[in-house]
């Protein structure tokens, strides 16, 4: 193992105290005018409400799971290694607890520094480019740094208190409840959010621009502040909270696989990479973040001063995935696994690009077929979402046939694992940890991506904050500059989400299969698809996704609907903030947006947690994990169509709004055009898709994945 | 056997006899008015020279792909029971030639008798509407018998040709070529005339309603004459080649999962069943057309007529399916699960009324968000769609089920099966056996269904012709509600294509499975999830669905595009058209329109070919399996969502146009207002979903299994 380990908790304190150091840096900064205060402290405390209430909710909900949860698995679960029925229900519901409150930090952490750095960024936006991208960008830091270092410390930390130096081969299997935990919020923080903000989106755009005729952020919507805020409770906290819960379950999930080779080389070093590798990563986002911007007295071009930070922190990411993997594992076959992972996630970034942004293709055609109306653009964006999973697909596929392959050929020559379980299944178990060894490849980058992602919001909330306080038009030039760029990032976040979702769902169904294998003490468990049940269980897998989704996208209609109905009634109670003289009350808009998402969050969450529950229960294990896989590659395909059509409806309409699109004759079809009010319409049908059901079913295919892991014992025949 | 086959040719030439009598009938009637006529001759010339040229090109392409086939079979292909590779190979070939030839026969009569009924029943409405419901039902019903004999006598033919009668153990396998042929065929009819009919109906409202502002039909629109066309190329050739298919390939599939029990008892009873029951339902079904109308003096609620004759039908198939199981194969096991896949049919029958009729919440909730503008409407609409998937993936799920159980019932009690193959062995057998049954129960009604769907068409057609030939207030009023009726029927139809997809999914892998397992030798062959390619398999199955779509719907697109240059074109060219004193060049849209989707269906149809053939190539048969499953399960719901989304779009807007649709102060929301207007975008942008590419996809999920079937010997290892 080379005592390389005491790097995760380095590397933890370090991310924490950088994410210190960068937080103070930006809450010194200067706050600007006190019309921007005033909005920024209406947006804080509307945020600050919203998750309150949501968190009292997510509270009561994890509490009564959490007794369930050790209540069911009290009474029926066998015996595992050493460790009692009982013993496991108590750690699990413990562990559970533990993960659903590190969850809520992330996003509480992610929320709250993001509502401090939004008024800062548009105060620097009045000076400088640069300095309003360096303090959106360590905003957003902070929130990444600290959630994946409190997902780090919080996995090895339970793994340790639950004896995992002493007994490495059962320990995972008690912190499986901690992943379950941290999804479990996740998917009530990404609904709650995901529904609140794009309610907020919807209903301001459609009573505001369309109904009323006024611009975006107008301060006459009663809406606009419920708006803003739904960017922080969503995009910050929601997304805090699902990529927390993503890097939790899958160094689980990973080390769970290594076990298996720490049975046959009794080497720790195995279930210890996932943690090491993160933690190389989580180093090398810091200098990333700290790269963006150095030595230059402005910067023109805010995407190019990303991709610097990007691409620095990618290579010293592949330095690190080669010292790591040969200092632990010593294979050029795992660093090739491993190198896999991280390409794939910048492959990822950049299909994202071109099937999102306004230079290529996809989104032109968008653009173009709006000139013969709404119909034929929402026919066009499906398609290019449709067709995007064609290029995503092969991908991941390629990726996960490479490491297979590569951990496969490792194996083949790994002397210790042969003699332990023979070469043919030697060679099964190296392939997963080939799979594996990609995934944490991959999630090297997470906390940068994160950074860039959380970014997105500020930089969004920023803008508004100018809008609202009628800042200089330079300042608006600067904020709208950033928001653009946000738009991209937001953008490559969720693709690159799914491709670690899709890579690590091998890895945790894997798991999955491993734990049921310990505790029936079977050689081998077929997921055999001419099974009836297995087949059932595979198709309704893959109906919840479409079912969930239906539930989402409703739950944003009518959560939109509330919101409509007050704005419209301030309009019609209070003639005078039409004319600009009565403020309108935004604190009621908060309020009831607030009711209405949380309202609608449960019905879609329970479903997800029960449905499988009983799709286990009835089918039983088999028929439960291809539930899990069918559902997983339905949940890909999908989360993907609408991530990407609605990144490419939102861009199809700025292309629009930057002039770009010409008629035949070859005249601007600038706004104002009906080609443009064509784009709007897309781009308002993109917005659910986008930001609430396709991040929504990330923590869905994680969720499924903790869930069964947690309640393999339940479903054994 | 009981001598009982003899129903099968009996009831073919009794329905061939029956289906002459029928067009004899509609053909004897009246023509109307010479206006009537010179429209109607109009849409027979451009279906006519359609499908001349669109056959050309599947003559090709099927030849090509024959020669193709024979080559590879015959270089690889192994020994199965007597028959060597060589034979295998031409007897292939042959049978897809064969199959190709009677798809292309079924898709022509449907069209044939279409562009003859449309006519005599703009007529007919000219005196009563039962007389023209009856020339249109029966219309319907000639293309439907006809379509279900044709495949009942040709693969009886086919099979006693290949020596079924005298080796009935290996003669299934020779004829799988025959289901892929029908596949094949279908696939481009369906593509081609999918693409054909929407981008008619796209681009002439489009260009007519929306820029132009003149009413749908519009004599004036160059577009119009394509636009009916479209109506008997798509639904009708398109939607007989559909059903001939899957009454083919189910009836394949059945045959070939009861050789297991016919080499357990010499009894070839079991592999003729699947045949003898659709005898039973043939015949059940020209009762069912007869009664339609029968004794009343006039008609004036058409739909309830049809469900009366539906009703007589489904209780004679009832009666049918008692008796032919009891008299075959003698247990009352085998009887339930033939009844519970004819209660599915109609469970899916009602399913879908609900979500796509106007008399009930999914719609009416569309409905009521069109009020705030199209994208409401679309996120509605598409939540309504994914709902959808929600009932029928329990109720299919509950049929397999069921019906599995039933046949695992049946024999567990059978001792000729538990001697041969074990108890254990038989059991799965059994129950596969049951599936085989419940699908043979539900498609006992597709002769009457089929005839409901060319209904649907053929009124349409009238519907267009009335108007563009000025017929009387009154007549339209008849042919307008016989529309109504018309598309809630081809909705229905549409429900029942997939539910009967989706049960005869699990049979045609199953008799994949048995066709490998033959080859092979092996006893079992496991379709592991957990196998690195089995898995992937399944991804890339599920993926190709959801790429198949975005390649169609932007297929309409593009087609649709060529059209809206046209009709532009002949507006600015002939000032004349728009003031009615100039006709426009109907001919030359027809011409485009073909040239176009001919154009547009070739890549999605080699796609589909193509893409399943180097899978299986590289990731060998059991990752295919999964492929085909995975795709299926996929495919089942994309078709769903894609099929109820369009249906209920489609009636939200009629809904807006009765005047059912109220504001908060209760005042009427009819055509022109911007809820219209709204409701209007939905139901283009379903018009791809629902008519090109959902039914495509009920195709493609048919063309994977006879793929896999006819090539298996090429994915073993």
């Amino acid at each position: 193992m080379g005592g390389i380990l005491w790097l995760v908790p380095f590397s933890g304190i370090v991310a924490v105290i950088a994410a210190f150091v960068l937080a103070r840096d930006v809450i010194g900064r200067p706050k600007g005018t006190p019309e921007m205060q005033e909005v920024a402290a209406a947006i804080y405390e509307g945020a600050m409400a919203f998750l309150k209430r949501q968190y009292r909710t997510i509270g009561i909900l994890s509490v009564v799971t959490a007794v369930l949860l050790g209540m069911l698995l009290g009474a029926i679960a066998p015996q595992i290694g050493d460790v009692s029925g009982a013993e496991l229900a108590w750690r699990t519901s413990v562990a559970f607890l533990v993960g659903a409150a590190c969850s809520a930090a992330a996003g509480f952490i992610g929320m709250w520094i993001s509502v401090q750095a939004n008024l800062r960024t548009a105060a620097a936006a009045t000076r400088s480019l640069k300095e309003a991208l360096q303090v959106s960008l360590r905003g957003g830091a902070v929130s990444g740094l600290l959630v994946v270092s409190l997902s780090l410390l919080g996995v090895m930390g339970i793994f340790a208190a639950y004896g995992g130096f002493t007994r490495p081969d059962v320990a995972p299997y008690l912190i499986v409840g901690f992943g379950f935990g941290a999804s479990f919020v996740a998917l009530f923080a990404q609904l709650g959010g995901g529904i609140y903000t794009k309610a907020a989106d919807v209903g301001s755009d459609l009573v505001g621009k369309v109904e009323a005729g006024i611009p975006e952020d107008d301060p006459r919507n009663a809406a606009v502040v419920a708006d803003l805020v739904g960017d922080n409770v969503g995009d910050c906290a929601g997304r805090g909270a699902d990529l927390f819960e993503s890097t939790a379950a899958e160094n689980i999930g990973a080390m769970i696989l290594g076990i298996a080779i720490y049975l046959a080389t009794q080497d720790a070093a195995w279930i210890f990479f996932p943690l090491v590798v993160r933690s190389v990563g989580l180093l090398a986002s810091i200098v990333g973040v700290y790269v963006v911007g150095a030595g230059q007295a402005e910067v023109t071009n805010a995407q190019a001063a990303l991709d610097r930070g990007y691409w620095t922190m990618t290579v010293l990411c592949a330095i690190g995935i080669v010292v790591v993997t040969m200092v632990m594992l010593n294979s050029w076959w795992l660093v090739a696994a491993g190198l896999i992972g991280l390409g794939t996630s910048v492959i990822f970034v950049y299909l994202t690009q071109y099937y999102t942004a306004g230079s290529w293709r996809p989104v032109q055609e968008i653009a173009r077929a709006s000139r013969t109306g709404p119909a034929t653009n929402i026919i066009s964006g499906f398609a290019v979402g449709l067709e995007t999973t064609g290029p995503t697909a092969l991908v991941i596929s390629a990726a996960l046939l490479a490491s297979y392959y590569c951990g496969a050929q490792w194996a083949a020559d790994y002397q210790p694992l042969i003699t332990y379980l023979g070469a043919e299944e030697a060679i099964l178990a190296g392939g997963l940890f080939g799979t594996a060894v990609a995934t944490m490849g991959m999630l090297t980058t997470v906390a940068y991506i994160l950074a860039m992602d959380t970014f997105g919001p500020i930089t969004d909330n920023a803008g508004g904050i100018a809008e609202m306080a009628n800042a200089p038009e330079e300042t608006r030039h600067r904020t709208d500059a950033l928001d653009a760029v946000g738009n991209t990032t937001k953008a490559l976040t969720k693709g690159y989400a799914i491709a670690s979702a899709a890579l690590a769902a091998f890895l945790l169904f894997s798991a999955y299969l491993d734990e049921v294998k310990k505790i029936t003490g079977l050689a081998r468990i077929p997921v055999d698809l001419t099974d009836v049940n297995v087949f059932v269980g595979g198709f309704l897998g893959a109906t919840l996704v479409f079912f969930f989704c239906a539930l989402t996208i409703r739950a944003v209609g009518k959560a939109a609907g509330d919101i409509i109905e007050e704005v419209r009634r301030q309009f019609r109670e209070e003639p005078g903030i039409m004319l600009g003289t009565v403020k309108p009350d935004y604190a009621r808009c908060v309020d009831i947006t607030t009711k209405a998402a949380l309202r609608e969050m449960v019905v879609p969450g329970i479903l997800v947690v029960v449905f499988p529950v009983i799709v286990g229960l009835v089918l039983k294990a088999e028929a439960m994990a291809s539930f899990l896989m069918v559902g997983t590659m339905a949940g890909i395909l999908m989360a993907t169509v609408l991530n990407n059509a609605g990144g490419a409806w939102d861009n199809a309409k700025k292309f629009i709004e930057s002039n770009e699109l010409k008629d035949d004759a070859g005249l601007v079809l600038g706004k104002g055009t009906p080609a443009h009010a064509a784009a709007v319409v897309g781009d308002t049908v993109g917005d659910p898709f986008k930001d609430t059901s396709g991040p929504s079913l990330h923590v869905l295919i994680k969720l499924l994945s903790t869930i069964t892991l947690v309640l393999a014992p339940l479903f054994i025949r």
